[in-house]
């Protein structure tokens, strides 16, 4: 007989867990079922899952210490805590002018005469101190905590120098410093081309050079970020240029992760698969060949809806074929200033299953297995299973269903970060349960 | 001199107090501007404003009683409180695994057949105490509050009989005692045809001769409703029919209300506008010809985004239209079980925003004034200014268009009721800020 595992923490009351558990995604497998265990238990020490089972069985299959907290959740849902695996969360200005004139009929070309766009954010992440950059992304990161989310991908690319390049990444680490919630980052040094570099070809080849002969090296050399990505677009960079930039990104050790097919068709997709990228992220305007591609390669895509619905386009990402053709989806925020302000990451969720043609475990398991995954995140995150850390999302309803049929309303009742033992006693965020 | 007003509630610090005041929305009007008032302070008392101004001339314009209690909102954007002027918030039963079959493919048949759909709602309600219906419709108003909004427009709809109809009003009513919401009542006995009458022409007809002969004469003996309401479609109710239920309506001392054009366009538009209908509701598929009737009968046409988004249709109602004819519009939840389960205002007039076609103040003044009017309160809500209620919406940000623009967030800071000396100390709900 199989000792039973030491638990300080027991998660018991719940009318349907739903584990996720399983096998991550991995080339042509399907998007993977919820894991749903009925009245299903969890045990965890020192902050990790020990056990996960039906609650009939926890008494004969866990010895809880004699300190082990005991959280009954009363006829709840409980899901993985949430994964948001593609943010710009780091930030500093005010945009929301921008978008009332946008609403107002004015076009991209007179928002940007009028100081507004991308370059504005560009210009206040410069002047911001990395303090501030980092108690905003906090904030955010709190609001957010509300919603489910524990994990974050945090994205570089509005510094667009070397050195406010590192800036912000230094903030995006040390926002979460302290706090429950865990983190990976992502330079995204080719985001757009900075002022600077938008007078001439060669201006543009000089930045190009830049990102890969200086900052990637000074990324690495600081361990600020695990994943390198480039946004391709006509109104960013070229496919050749992404090439260079993601393998010398590779070449240092960073995975690569691609912003694609956006806009209109592209090769960049292609070139992810190619390069074994992690994940390539929009995809309104992914071919069938494309996800063929992606399928083998085994990245994950990913939906984000929110900034199709926000940047007011018809064509929202078809989760369902690239489903059906193979490909593990994730959906996320994109949160940021310019194209998708939103914390909510449910709401993604509910427009991947409203416009994207996700269903209900589809969409749950895009939200945490598959988005763990594409944030590297996934060792700790994700699932609910022995290894993993123990963030559960309890929803204030008896059936997960709920969380996606409640169309913008918040139907949290607690996160859980399971960190009572794990921290010591009188750290600032001790246990963290982040709402209600 | 004009002899200072005493005041026993004083709003102070707002970096902009949006009013919306100024005339109500009239035929061939505008949809008005949000009146906002650059660090404006409001003055309250017993409940009801006294003064609304500059902070600078707050002094020498109000005398304090002394027991005045004074609220600093910190350089946050002051709004009148939501109003929600479309909802079917009392409803028992769980649409959650109806929602569920229809993502993964179920046809409306199928998922009739497997007994889901509207009449699956109408059984839970005939079955459910009263007392129940009341809880439920009070937890959902509680939940909305959390995102501003305190006046609710309430609908019956899923009793279909005489007596079910009667309890579900009554809950309406009982949902919101002793809370400082405020709330109007719609007779909607013509949403569908209950199982009983779809037999037969002859079981159609005798359903509608007792919703006018039976229904509403009971509706208005118990003082239930105030507004008649029909949905106007092809698989609910025809023109004819609607007008007869309207003009029993009227002649009994209900206002008319219509949901129209929702689906196709119909003929129920005009009818609206020439029964004097207060508000039009859906108007996905209404013609110019429509807009310009109801902007001569000074109707309020209302926006549901949420049921189109969560229906999957494409067609939003085009806002922007109906107000370059003069149509005053508002924004509404639409909040029910089958169509739109949203508990978010704020959502609605985001999307009012970014799929209908309304700026930033447009969808401020559809959520406050215009929604008032449509629900029959813009006696107490709706704007800020003297004689109103003090129902305030405190934003979690400097900006007004931040609650356009965060998607999906939850941006509440506080909202005030103003009731502290309104009611007396000990009641149940006394000085209510629902919210932080």
């Amino acid at each position: 007989m199989t000792p039973r595992p030491a638990a300080d923490l027991l998660i018991v009351g719940a009318s349907e867990l739903v584990t996720c558990a399983g096998a991550a995604p991995a080339a042509g497998a399907a998007q993977g079922d919820a894991g749903v265990v009925e009245r299903g238990a969890v045990a965890a020490r020192e902050g990790r899952i020990v056990w996960v089972g039906p609650e009939s069985q926890l008494e004969r299959s866990v010895a809880p210490l004699g300190s082990a907290r005991r959280i009954d959740v009363g006829g709840r849902a409980v899901l993985p805590a949430l994964v948001d695996c593609h943010t710009h969360l780091v930030w500093a200005g005010d945009r929301t002018g921008e978008f009332a004139r946008r609403l107002a009929g004015a076009s991209y070309a007179e928002i940007a005469a009028e100081g507004g766009g991308i370059l504005s954010t560009v210009e206040a992440v410069r002047a911001a101190p990395r303090e501030r950059l980092a108690r905003d992304a906090r904030a955010r990161m709190e609001r957010m905590a509300r919603w489910g989310t524990t994990g974050f991908e945090i994205k570089s690319g509005y510094g667009l120098s070397t050195a406010a390049e590192l800036e912000l990444l230094r903030a995006a680490r040390d926002a979460a410093a302290g706090t429950p919630w865990l983190t990976s980052r992502t330079f995204l040094g080719a985001h757009t081309l900075p002022r600077e570099a938008r007078g001439s070809a060669a201006a543009r080849a000089r930045y190009v050079d830049l990102v890969i002969e200086e900052m990637i090296p000074a990324v690495v050399d600081e361990r600020l970020a695990r994943f390198c990505d480039v946004f391709i677009d006509e109104h960013a960079f070229t496919v050749d240029e992404a090439r260079r930039v993601l393998d010398a990104g590779l070449a240092a050790g960073l995975t690569p992760k691609v912003h694609a097919a956006q806009l209109a068709p592209d090769a960049g997709v292609r070139l992810a698969a190619e390069l074994g990228a992690v994940s390539v992220d929009h995809l309104e305007f992914a071919t069938d060949d494309d996800l063929d591609a992606l399928a083998e390669a085994g990245a994950v895509g990913v939906l984000l809806p929110g900034a199709t619905l926000f940047l007011r386009m018809e064509r929202f990402a078809d989760g369902r074929r690239m489903i059906a053709r193979g490909v593990p989806v994730a959906v996320a925020t994109d949160v940021n200033p310019g194209s998708c302000p939103s914390e909510s990451l449910p709401l993604m969720m509910q427009l991947a299953c409203l416009r994207c043609g996700l269903s209900v475990d589809e969409a749950i398991v895009a939200a945490t297995k598959n988005a763990a995954v594409a944030a590297g995140l996934a060792d700790d995150l994700g699932s609910i299973e022995p290894g993993k850390r123990c963030h559960l999302l309890v929803l204030d309803a008896a059936s997960r269903t709920e969380l996606l049929y409640a169309l913008g309303s918040l139907r949290t009742h607690r996160v859980i970060t399971g960190a009572s033992s794990a921290v010591p006693r009188g750290a600032p965020i001790s246990d963290r349960d982040v709402f209600m």
